[in-house]
């Protein structure tokens, strides 16, 4: 039987846009592995696996369900220890952790405060509902104040990256020669944005970009075919 | 042949607080292998092996030169496979430049900012001469001034560390479940501060204090008998 994978969609079932989503679609393809889509709205999240997790992603592997990217990943890793590493080795599985930890406190939150407006705009109206009403009680504002000025918060959204940026003058990926998992966390962040928001965060010249270019190619354009914002 | 290990001191020799060398002294540690110090000042480092570097450390291993300590910590871990690893594999080897990135950007450089006037003050003449002129340069203000008024930063020095903090709630190192070369990367920063400086960086309650604790411990207690500030 093929794995299931459960991700998050907005009105249109092919926008699928969670970051934490796209880490486990890039971890898939990244072992070579195929598997059925089931695009899932917030609000039906709760009728997967008759309530199996809160959030997506779900991996339902042949009847073996497993939740959060991370979890999806080393589930991965350990069922197909002969494919391509997800880790290379345990002291990257480790270590991929305090890359989560970065991406999630350090680029995602500020993230969010750019493109949580857009991402609203992407949903039906059912989920509209829910994702403001949720958001906005978790962020003490209304959605749109909260995206308000966000030109004015890019160059410190744009230093945030700083560390990657440093890295990507030593080697082309955060696994080295090659990209890893840790390369996927944070590309799903801004994957993210890119499949939600018109907002340009990149300039073309910052390496974060061209390595981003590059994780967008890799599979196939798996990520690069995917429907962006206009 | 034991290697010999040249290391940045203060006015006191026994007073060495590099940030870098503290992550080879760790890395030795970790691969349990003897060592002669060195204990240099800013101003003999061109001395050292007919000008091989311009910074500490520097490794001489039976006549085999090697600065950077992200370099010295390859070497060891090319020459000594067999001992305790530093990386745990090519993919900790690979993530652990992007801690070094991180640690170097978003954490180094905020606590110079914090103990500048502090490291001056360990120096003796000399090199209080050189120090001075050449950080007062680069920082464009006074020691003292850029010093000046850190009880106010501090809360957003340890919003800095908030990456590693979260991660501490998952695994008790960057490492896993024991220290490897990018918890000696972060500690280094850590202990430079403690070594220069009597300021209280972390509450005693911050699960990174807990963590420093136990890298303080590491190796029979190498970096707790090291001479601190008062």
């Amino acid at each position: 039987m093929p794995m299931i994978l459960y991700e998050l969609c907005g009105r249109d079932p092919e926008r699928v846009f969670s970051p934490h989503c796209w880490k486990a679609r890039m971890a898939l393809a990244h072992k070579g592995l195929a598997y059925e889509t089931r695009p899932t709205p917030f609000t039906k999240i709760p009728e997967i696996a008759a309530g199996f997790s809160k959030t997506v992603p779900v991996l339902d592997d042949d009847g073996t369900l497993v939740r959060e990217s991370f979890d999806i990943a080393l589930h991965l890793e350990r069922t197909f220890p002969d494919r391509p590493s997800l880790f290379g080795g345990p002291g990257g599985e480790a270590m991929a952790r305090f890359v989560e930890r970065w991406t999630q406190f350090g680029v995602q939150g500020p993230l969010m405060r750019l493109i949580v407006a857009d991402i609203h705009s992407v949903l039906d109206d059912e989920n509209q509902r829910y994702f403001r009403e949720s958001r906005e009680a978790r962020l003490g504002a209304r959605l749109e104040d909260v995206q308000a000025g966000r030109e004015d918060r890019l160059a410190a959204f744009r230093e945030t990256l700083r560390p990657l940026r440093e890295m990507l003058a030593m080697q082309p990926f955060i696994g080295g020669d090659g990209p890893l998992f840790p390369d996927y966390i944070v590309f799903g962040a801004l994957q993210w944005a890119r499949v939600v928001s018109p907002f340009k965060l990149l300039a073309d010249d910052d390496p974060v970009a061209t390595w981003f270019g590059r994780l967008l190619a890799l599979h196939d354009g798996l990520a690069a075919k995917a429907k962006a914002a206009a």
